[in-house]
């Protein structure tokens, strides 16, 4: 059985991707310019494919005989992510996006290794497969920073 | 049974709302710029969530047992909204579209409020549940106009 | 490249189609009779087949480089088919849709021969595969002019 | 919360709405004639549009937390509509449904004002909704009364 | 030809299982209790179920070249099923139900017996699948009427 | 094992019902008068239903054991309904399809008397079920023979 | 244009529904005993249920031009309802859904009344269709909370 | 208009299209051996392909203004192919699907250039497109007669 | 009701139908040869379509008041087919498959009679219906063991 | 290449998961008491699930190029789980498939340890992925034998 | 039978649409800027519609009995086209693909021509459908190359 | 973050499993014998299987923020595997995807343990899914080369 650490790791799973799936409706309403249709879109894209993770980690917890958490305050005060705020520019929104996926990519490695000592294959996975939509996703947001390749300048 | 006033609402709607879906359709065929792919798309989508109102007005004018008017002439005649027309920068396509809908608004208002005097429910909703499509596109739009968010400049 | 008497057809054929489009609308909502039901979805099903031939043609127009017309006005003016009006028997609407789409396919043939003059295939394959939307068209109306077969008399 | 004759409305609603999907069901399985294979396909699909809003009312008492009530004994005891019977030519058909589609409608509109003085929005919106399935079906059969449009007379 | 006896069978399924229809939507809009969600949901896929077969005993007679009944009234007036009623517990709910199948089986293996007496092997048919329909809501009513089974006590 | 009659009576029903859909196909294409769009769809509607047990009668041939036919020629020979000529009328084609529907009942009826005693039910149960489609399109078609109901006269 | 209260009880909507939601979810993944499966399923479908009114309700701020908020601080702080606790019993989480139910039905009534004060019958439509979600999911679980109806006690 | 000389190739197409979808259902039904799996999905492909290019043929002889034929006694009389006999090996089969395809091939061919003079692009297109459908089954069964590629022998 | 004899035939039914299932699975996995991806496919579509028939035995038995065995020592001490076994040659499989079909379509006839005679069409409909499955596998196979019909040698 | 120690871990595997899958069949039929239907529901999704982790299992052992072994004998001795029984009540049938999804979790445990060992990353990813299905299994039914909440009991 | 001119330009259109796909997955990967998304989008729906291409010019050299090329060698040595390299910048990507586009159908009217002078009808339509994919692509980049239409600059 | 070890491997990866799939397409179209509709369809499956791993690779090397390649001949110049080449017989195709499969499955072992010695578990999982695909394939084809099995020979 896995340890009390990697339940925590899942909890703290639960907080983040539920805070990132916020965070990208809250850009995917309050978005703006001439790319508002791009980025209306690919914002709420982002965040159905985090929101899928969640599920996951929350019943993982239970398989593990833990209490899931998951109320709004639960989720703020468990989270370790940056939260959206008003006034953010797209390119503001991006960049917070992107730290966050970092912070959370560098959580599951973690959480992959103590499940691997704990010796909870099952635990390991969730994190190995989700661990993979977040890295998708910062490379698909990084990208939209660079220079713009010649078309726009 | 309604006045015929609605009626002349209702009639206005079909020429208003059918003449927006062939602007729509005109912006989608001959938009152009590093944007053509997200506006040709967006023009394309907004026509067509514009076209199924046309079918709800018209139909609904046969229920109040008057004649349904459609063919390219009387649409001409009857519209209020400005028609496309050669030339125009994708910009202008998108100020034409918002004064378009915001001119469609105001009458569907006052359409809603003649139904209600004339204690005629049926058709109010038409006109309530189709009035958000026009909400909706000229939020839309109008985002498109705004600054570009730190990501273009 | 196509010549610009290519592009005419094309033109033509956007405003006949579109035109013909409005019609079958209108024959749509107005229908009556012991045939009401038959009509009304015979009528809606020949609109949408005559519609999806629109775009090809207008997206074709682009393809050659040239603007595609669209707005009401731009249709009332190009179109050299007949307009629906006001207090049409079914038989009259019936008979204005077999002479449309007459006079259509024999334009559609001369369109046809001019694209394959100028050695432009692509433009004569979307002229001859939309031809036979308005030759299976005028078949199934011209039967329902028809004595009743011994049913109805 | 809505008083007990916004109940009483859903009764009725419940018991007439039934009602005529039954009537429908008895028409689809009976008629005849030179247009058998249209009204049996029309009268079908009327049922089944009128069936679909049987759950809703009944549902909706459920909500106002009273019972809702739907034997075959009750029906026929609160429908306050006519009941197919037997040897009706179709003509007798369709114009029985006419009445009683006329009947419902403003029985329909009564039940909306009564809703609205109740302070209960929720139940004069299912009412508001219903009352346009009644409303088509009245127009699509009233057309089938009217003179042949040149195509059979 | 099947005799006359064959067409009064079909004539009584017509209006048992419209009411066994009408019963279970009761059910279903009137259940409580801990088992809400369950019976709610079970009653509304056994009424679907039997509704389906109500089309087919009332096309049959049709075949046979008979009228098929249907309103309210006659509904009523032909079932030979209990009807359900005010203030029924979701056990008496249950116990109606499967006496009501019982019922309907018994009469069916009759009729079934007739229709092969009468060589029509076409209504035989019907009623043999139809029968098992009933037979499977019987036992799964059946059950739930046992003990528990160590879960609840 | 069944007899040598059975597979005479699938054979036949090979033929027949391959002849019948052809008739369909052909009464679909030349059909016409006021009525053509309906009877363009009920035909065709009637011959995808034929259609369909055509494999089965033939495949119950080859679990048998025997050769199963379908050839042109071998479908002339050894058919028993009529075949489709030129110069019918609407009512004509309705007639012969009746006539050639009740033709097919009866030799179904036969059959399956003789699968039964040779204590072959598999087979039996094809002809069974597929007697239905027969009997359904007799219905069917017999109603369109009768007068118009008060709608057309 | 609507006022600013319309904004705030827009707000206040979005903050309340996306608290259900996720109260729903904790209920969810956290339920327990006999009736583990149907109450697991029923928190998911009312999560669903809730969640699609949430972007309706933050679109319609973006329509009138105001800012939508979303970040679980902000809804944390936005809510009105009750959040889900640790510890609570099934019978406790039903409770306390009935009760925020209640509450939100309460203050769509008065969005409703402002709206249309406000000349706003979009914004009025969003609050009548979405409060109907909720009246829905406070019947079902209403019924949960009676006695057994003679199966389990 | 296309001349009498078209109506004959259209009347040729029908018939033998049908006729090789007769011999390919024969085919089917009859195949035996190691590949019977494989030759039995194959041919009822082949089947499928070649049924949907009848209608095709029938409907423009009519939009032609001729009659379109299709009996049993038609058909056999009308094709210039081989029919399927009995006792054909499955090598056999395949010959003469072969001959029977590369017959068809050369008919269409001069049905086209047949349909181009008479200035009829729409009938051309029908066969050019029908044509594929024959070439491509001729190649794969060509294929089945080569050496066994090192697999079998 | 049925007598005790019918039970036992459906328990038998369960049980060598569970067992072909599971004969076919292993087949499905551990067949070889050039033939191999044919065989792999078709020995998997009839384990599907035997493993259809499984729920239907076990759950008439429930109907019938008895208790469904099928744990797989149940399955194994109820069987009277032929289990696979190690080292079998895929024309072994195929033979045993043929021959447990051909058990099983023998002891299904007595079911049939049996039922018959108790009175209990739905039981024999049951088997009826189930029969065809494996007469149509055991045709399937039979043809696999003929000679390669010219193609193969 | 795996040892033959992972090809002994895969042929449990096999053998216990067709065992569950077939217990949980045997479960579904024979459930009973007040929950019957969702305990009916939740035994065939159970099996449903694990019967699709059985042919993984099954070709992997293919590709580790051994025999699979599955039929009922070779199931009944391979098998290191509990077999279903007569009479077993509810809350045994749910204590067993516990015991029987944490012994199962046990073994694929050890089996992912031995793949990764032999260096066979695919083999043990088939167990990672498969071990999931029965902890989500082992945690809903693990809920069911808690106390009821507050709501039953 | 076409010439073998023909099947070099077949072999060509194999090379080179199987190239500009490759170019497009690259593109598709490697996009990158304040587009990325549209773009990343665009070139894969390209990729799509150019893949689907190559499989009919592949097949019709197999029905012209020659050999289909299309190993990755194969490819490099038969394509004119230009192939994508390092560092492109998007608005690089979007000007060779446009290059290419043109190339091809140069060649495509080129081939049209010599399979028409062939007599191979077939083969031309081949050609006379897919140069309109490679005409459309030409558009829609083409497009993107223009001035910014007022949105963004 | 992954060293670039694993870079390479990814973009060797990409490289052969792009040869692969287009070897695939190779066989897919010159394939020929007896077994040609079996081998045309199963080279097929096995193309499409590979090229959705294609994207994944790919994907992955821009998520490690290095350039992904794909032009033919930056696949031709990056591939281990062989290429198919002209005049292959089927077996000598079998026996080529063989050898690159074994050839992949062994690259994509040693991956796997460097990116896990990277420490970077998404890059792992990636290629731990994707190997299985080729193991699959390696199994089936694998059997393709054994003896008949007393089917053919």
């Amino acid at each position: 059985m896995s340890s009390e650490l990697v339940v925590e790791y899942l909890r703290r799973a639960v907080a983040n991707s539920m805070s990132i799936y916020m965070n990208y409706k809250r850009y995917h309403w309050n978005t703006y310019g001439p790319l508002f249709y791009e980025t209306h879109l690919l914002f709420d894209q982002l965040a159905g494919d985090v929101l899928k993770t969640v599920d996951e980690f929350a019943e993982r917890i239970r398989m593990l005989d833990s209490e899931a958490l998951g109320s709004p305050e639960e989720i703020a005060k468990g989270a370790t992510v940056k939260f959206a705020s008003s006034g953010m520019s797209v390119k503001a929104m991006i960049e917070q996006a992107i730290e966050n996926h970092r912070l959370v990519i560098g959580e599951f490695k973690k959480a992959i290794r103590q499940a691997e000592e704990d010796g909870d294959p099952g635990t390991a996975d969730v994190f190995v497969r989700n661990i993979q939509v977040h890295e998708k996703a910062e490379w698909f947001l990084r990208e939209h920073l660079k220079e713009g390749g010649g078309l726009i300048r």
